[in-house]
């Protein structure tokens, strides 16, 4: 059975390109913007549209009163589920072609059963801040307060796809086996040591 | 100034383990049952009063009503106050002396201006129910159930004795730099890799 490592992270945390770097460390496959791609081809539908429908469609929580406590319970749109269930089956096809690091989409609960290594990035909201600008498109000119509410709401985004999914919260750290706060830091500086972590964690021998 | 690595750990976790052989790797100080020894020698006072002074004087929360919230607000002894704050001078005094790893007593916190590396050890209950159960002493039969209720108390006298000093949570990622989950994990297998990352996030030269 392949291999398979599922980086989580807070939008702004690095936790993308620790991803890519891990899997090039490793010799492993990397699949992220992939998957849209490769949605878009199976569905013939663009793939700014798919995720914008997974990233938007219908995800926004709502407030439900329910059993005398108040859950947040996603309305989420058919069309948004048949895409997800595409995604999910997509991401179990991609890992069993081989070793791979997948980004996000809760890859962590769907792959349960490759026993996954779960990663989660964090960063504290300054770090994430200017990780974002030092990566902004030119001539962007988001406020401080803007670009937060952005994050927040990309992540409110990821921890609803996710809870829909997996049985665990997105970010609770119970339900990874190493976070990795990236305050500070710069990504390539961690790489060796995250990937050693992963080897001795799988008993993969080193060379 | 010296450096520092500050473990805090769920209970049966592994964490004091972890940190004991962290410290062996680095060639650093090890201090946790220590502090204690030298309270008791410090104030004449027995450090198995002393010992249970800190984790049971008065450090059970109270529900408290307040502000149309309930928060536990912790009791605290006069007593138990003087001893914190005597542990609290101790644990910066010992991280003057040279680079050290200290275990647990918010000594994540208490060591701020070191810039500590702070590390949380935990893993899923069975996991920390079957380390207890490896290390009890001989004789020693408590139930799953009796077993599970003691750790959690523990774990919750640990969280109000942090939360006291530190103006963030205990087990709150976002409050350590790094969280590795020991579940299924022999410890001594990690230490190089945690040793490694600790190198690479304080810029130290490895050899």
């Amino acid at each position: 059975m392949s291999r398979a490592i599922s980086v989580s992270r807070e939008f702004g945390s690095g936790g993308r390109e620790l991803g890519k770097r891990l899997a090039d460390a490793l010799g492993y496959d990397y699949y992220d913007r992939e998957i849209v791609e490769a949605l878009s081809s199976e569905t013939g539908m663009n793939a700014n549209y798919l995720e914008n429908q997974l990233e938007n469609g219908g995800m926004m929580g709502l407030p439900i009163h329910f059993a005398q406590t108040f859950a947040r319970f996603p309305a989420v749109s058919e069309q948004t589920v048949q895409i997800m269930q595409m995604q999910t089956r997509l991401i179990k096809a991609l890992a069993e072609k081989g070793n791979c690091v997948i980004v996000g989409r809760a890859s962590d609960y769907i792959l349960e059963k490759f026993r996954p290594f779960k990663l989660f990035v964090y960063a504290d909201q300054a770090s994430r801040i200017a990780r974002c600008r030092a990566r902004a498109p030119e001539g962007e000119n988001l406020s401080d307060r803007e670009l937060l509410r952005e994050m927040k709401r990309i992540d409110r985004t990821r921890a609803e796809y996710h809870d829909i999914i997996a049985p665990y919260a997105w970010g609770d750290k119970s339900g990874y086996d190493l976070c990795v706060n990236t305050t500070g830091i710069e990504i390539k500086t961690i790489v060796p040591a995250v990937a050693e972590y992963y080897r001795l964690w799988a008993g993969i021998e080193t060379a």
